[in-house]
């Protein structure tokens, strides 16, 4: 039975029993709204870990002031039924004021990775992931916590708060779940119209578009960039925000290729703007 | 006995077995060249824990270009042995190759109160702290942490962060060791000259007097401030940085004072910058 918990106090005080009876703690942070992607990864929580623990918050610090903070999807109850059939134990689900009860005095600054692809068009966005997983990390103190793939930068910026920080916690990177039609799931699918859905499925095949041209060889990453951004624009309404090759977890900017690199997508919708991605191993 | 531990993975391990076994962890951080400020710490740590764990480095990130960051006492051998003395179990004291493996890609900003006091005059002083004992409180995952109320803009920020990231350890401030002409005990006590050593004491009784002036009811900053500058002026070489008045631990400067105070000041000597205070409950 999948138990809620909203207070930091009593997270805190049942992390600490079930680290001292000898269990281990899984733990999968979530803005809610959960779909197969956030499921997979509690699939694997619960497969790896004693006690699997996820946590429901709409961080506000990771919005912009543009962005979609008020209007996020929240629906605990339905989340919480979602949540029980993948054996989750523990749904912490906190209140803005419980995570944030007053100013903060200590800031986190995320450096170069937190200045290119998503961070460079959303300012602040990954100080406020780093800030709620690090209070997480320390509230929920979890052996393992998992990430989705999807969200290829914050992952690799986790993983580096992970290691600057010392959380003994291994950092679990999750494969992107998809649609059959090959969409990648998202919360924010739900704001796409019923053509734009149609679209969206040319973002994983321009991805898959990408992964042929490097198999036959190319490395030159303008290339790549610029049949992807062709295709893109031939099928989707959308504007093609950016499409992108740097290394991956390093986040580096490629212009020829070498070694592990991601191929990055962002397309704005009407009403939704969505990323993809694809690494591809050196 | 205690045991010498240099890298990150042992001391990590450690803790965990530790807690696994239900026993609660005391920690002291320390630069080393221990005096009886840092043993009375170890002490109150050793009483109140099972297990009590010091740390001894020298961390570059919290010295200016032009500090003494090549020249701090470094003295482990004698050390151990102080420690040892006190009922510590074990001493960490890794590289700085072993604490910043790599560059850092998530850093620590302390916001206005590390704009103040040493703040002020130690531009990086208080990031450099808060990015070590984070790392520290990671690494060792004390249940009770130590220091020194002589450093009281730093307690003030270390219980600061502590709260804001939460951290499930207590920290405890502990009380001003001195000599017994009353000069605060310090490492950097070492650099001061026959003469100076003399004239430090008035640091301490200057801090009576301002205590003496609160007590027969001044409440105004400024006339406290002047008469303990003109105090200390009349009996020491060394050039009076700072006297100041500051709410504790909120750290806001005070005009007329109410509430919890501490009025602290900063006097340069040839080689060496002393630094003293007094916390007035309101």
């Amino acid at each position: 039975m999948t138990k809620l918990i909203t207070t930091v106090n009593e997270m805190s005080n049942l992390s600490r029993k079930i680290k001292l009876q000898g269990n281990t703690i899984g733990f999968v942070p979530t803005m809610g709204a959960l779909h197969d992607g956030h499921l997979s990864m509690m699939e694997q929580s619960a497969e790896e870990n004693d006690v699997s623990i996820i946590s429901i918050f709409v961080n506000p610090l990771q919005f912009g002031p543009n962005e979609d903070f008020e209007t996020y999807p929240r629906q605990l109850e339905q989340d919480a039924e979602a949540a029980s059939k993948v054996n989750v134990d523990y749904i912490f689900a906190p209140s803005v004021e419980e995570m944030y009860p007053d100013e903060l005095g200590v800031t986190l600054e995320v450096g170069r990775m937190a200045k290119v692809l998503e961070g460079a068009q959303r300012p602040g966005h990954f100080e406020g992931v780093v800030t709620v997983v690090n209070k997480l990390f320390n509230i929920i103190r979890p052996d393992n916590a998992y990430f989705g793939k999807k969200d290829a930068q914050q992952l690799a910026i986790v993983e580096k708060m992970t290691r600057d920080f010392n959380h003994p916690i291994k950092i679990k990177g999750v494969d992107i779940v998809r649609e059959e039609d090959g969409l990648a799931k998202s919360s924010r699918n739900v704001y796409l119209t019923a053509q734009e859905r149609k679209e969206a499925t040319y973002l994983s095949k321009s991805l898959q578009l990408a992964k042929q041209l490097y198999d036959q060889g190319e490395r030159d990453s303008e290339n790549i960039i610029n049949r992807v951004t062709e295709y893109l624009n031939s099928y989707i309404s959308g504007e093609v925000q950016e499409v992108a090759i740097y290394s991956y977890p390093d986040l580096v900017k490629q212009n020829n290729i070498t070694g592990q690199i991601f191929i990055s997508l962002a397309v704005n919708f009407s009403k939704a703007r969505l990323i993809d991605n694809i690494i591809i191993r050196g």
